[in-house]
């Protein structure tokens, strides 16, 4: 069951980089939830390396189709398969792979496990797995925002040593968007743009934070005890290739707040029905 | 199935702070494990409040009983049934708390949620939950060791503002226990020490990091996408209560490095079999 | 997970026949049911061997108690814990077996998947694995009683080559429980027990077909291609010790008739709603 | 989780009658088993309505495409995509169902359960949908024999009042493909296509009971209480549409028998390593 997450919305990814496809199929959308192509097809665009505004030409690429679940503009409730044909690639682009395994990638583990030399761009093991992700976000996104108002709003806050510097309840799309890292503080966001180029230039890469930011939750989201709600994300989050940390709230800082800094206390709200 | 973890080895934990009892069955234990209830009961003693070394009186509390999946020394491979009775409670201790919710505890969820009011030490989010899992930790560990070799040792790392400095490849459990704080810098453990109580007088109460070395680790654990190893620790250790955030490796701080200072590099051993 | 049952009411069963105890772990019952200790031991006294009207003296064993996820006669959403104490066995009953396996028994295949010799009336695979099975069954027949009006019964239609005449739709719990084979057509019933008594003079044993009438079924209960009702059921029936066919509906009597005369034509009954 | 079965060897089953596909993703078949997609296909020739011997013409329709988990002859270990794009169908075949439900179809359910109404071949209840269980059979069944040598093969026992006779331990996939019903008694087949033939002319369509036979199963196969190989093989048979009944071993047929008769006694082969 490795390659499904969640439990009544659930997701099965599957393809390999260098295969002829990769996709999802998502069990447990309910019916009649208006979705389009179109809409997922957005966010795949987002997820495609260089295709941020620094970008000049777009090329149209991971092109995605839904084979079953959905019809005339609406889920069906059964599962829903979205799939996304990968291009042919440059043939023998990866041969001086053949030999060495890369750090911090899977092509070891793969090989140790599975005997399977995957050094074609890491095989199941491709950042290219994330198009089923993402377009299965895609679904859930409209799901949570049309039957409870749920918005997520995700951002770069920190690249190397440069961490974005606003206000978090304020932080728009557009703002996101403005700048080819997605920082939404500009200064920031241009800083971390010449360290990412200057690091690319001496052939090393940075790492940073994704921030973020989730409106509108319903008390009571979640399971008690294993599935509570932080633990389900920190799985999803840290089955993210090359993720290392995760924290929510207040997270790591909280550390150093006393309980009574860190506790909020509860505030009766008259005007709010419960 | 909130209450239940994993797949092979899979624990369903169960038990509220003021009911009759809280525990655990574990399914999927291999069957001829050597195990005692003895040695479960001594993690059980490690989890129980106040048991340090600062506590000169021991009572005998947290008694394990081992009802299923056991006889005479060894597992049968069925489910195994782990109870501890709870102590009765004084009654009246949580009347104050009727009518107020407390803040970062679960009350005011599982009331939305359940509609149940549970102001007695918390019910089912009580700390006492962590019994079941500690006792199946107790087997799991053993299981580990027994069967691959694998080492699990956990200790204190930061208090508020004071962490502790050693190396973390030389702790031993003994270094870990010879502190009421579990953590294996004796400095940093005195002033912690110090900080808690002083927090404990002034009504507070203090948050920390508690860091855990694994050893031994064969390549391969875990399954790749969404059940690697990262993912499934996250997952559990997000499940504590008060957990606010998890990384492993080099985690947040590999941020303010470079991939280059970051990755280890592949390094042929010939004396090792592959 | 071979011990679990279910998916959002969700079964764990454990414990050996000559273990300290068997039982049961539900998660997943909804909070407030109004259930007692009362109410299950009834059925687990109608579970026991030996307990029909035949029989003169009535011993109390077997019995139920409610460990966790219960309160004040009402369920509190979490996991529900009921257990049975085993009764002391008399030492050396089962001496007799140790170096033989039992036709039609678990003992070979245990020994030879787990290798686990357990002689002693059965281990895990003893009738006594279903406490946990008739406890949890009362606790859902209450819950899909008062949440949707679904009324379960169940009798013997059949033992050997005698079987039972009657209305299925007139069937009542007393009708059931006139008898000791608890067949609801009187001739049979007492011919059935003629030819058991027979059976046991004779160091033999027979079988039967158990009948099971559910009432005021929801249209659309079970989900589409593989958790349909009767897969659902069938596994559940399949799983009980010594079953060896599962029909539903016309069933195998089907196979002789026509498609027009076995579907039923859709009615349309104004007076109902839908 | 509806569309899918399995635990080790999972699949996830998706499409609809008269959507673009219908298909299967396997999840944890072992990497490096030999298959190709034309030992696929041959199961999928034969699932097809009417590709028996009685047809003449041969038409190349429902083939499959692998996805992804396969390379050069050899599965990867990674989720297994084998995907059926659907024919165009000929445009308002179906609008004489648009406004009444077929009896013993699951239009009426899947409109009240879903709001969907699927009048157009049955769309997610379609036949159609066995397509993925077929194509993940052949995969399971090549496994399965190469793996552990165990071979599976079924047939066309009774048609109505029309039942075989044979030997069912010799019976081979030619006895079975040398008729049209494929029952594997010639004189039994002829009957069975006349029957058919003349309840087709009727209007009418009739049903009947398929029997398979499994070798070289080894003990233990199944987990003990709910995952029993029985309970597990009901389910997946049960699953399938239009079954009402299952039985395994002497089946329904064993409750005319004495326990005497039934069982099978244990023989010591000493031949046989164990």
């Amino acid at each position: 069951m490795s390659s499904s997450l969640g439990s009544i919305f659930r997701i099965h990814t599957f393809g390999e980089s260098h295969g002829p496809a990769v996709g999802v199929v998502i069990d447990g959308c309910p019916p009649r939830l208006p979705i389009t192509s179109e809409e997922i097809q957005v966010d795949l665009d987002r997820r495609r390396p260089g295709q941020s505004s620094l970008v000049t030409q777009r090329d149209e690429k991971d092109v995605v189709e839904i084979l079953s679940g959905w019809k005339a503009g609406l889920t069906l409730g059964t599962p829903m398969t979205l799939l996304v044909h990968n291009q042919d690639h440059i043939s023998g682009a990866y041969d001086h792979l053949k030999d060495v395994y890369r750090p911090s990638h899977a092509d070891f583990t793969t090989d140790q496990k599975y005997g399977i030399r995957a050094h074609e761009g890491g095989g199941r093991s491709s950042a290219r797995e994330t198009i089923g992700r993402v377009a299965a976000g895609a679904v859930a996104r409209k799901l949570l925002s049309l039957s409870a108002g749920i918005e997520v709003l995700a951002w770069v806050h920190q690249i190397h040593q440069i961490s974005g510097s606003y206000d978090i309840d304020k932080v728009t799309l557009d703002d996101v968007e403005s700048s080819p890292t997605r920082c939404p503080d500009p200064n920031a966001a241009t800083q971390m743009t010449k360290a990412i180029e200057k690091a690319r230039k001496d052939g090393d890469s940075l790492g940073g934070i994704v921030q973020c930011r989730v409106s509108n939750v319903p008390a009571g989201l979640g399971d008690p005890v294993f599935s509570k709600l932080e633990a389900e994300l920190a799985k999803g989050m840290m089955s993210l290739p090359a993720s290392k940390g995760f924290d929510i709230g207040s997270g790591f800082a909280s550390i150093e707040m006393t309980g009574s800094e860190h506790n909020d206390a509860f505030v009766l709200d008259e005007s709010r029905e419960m």
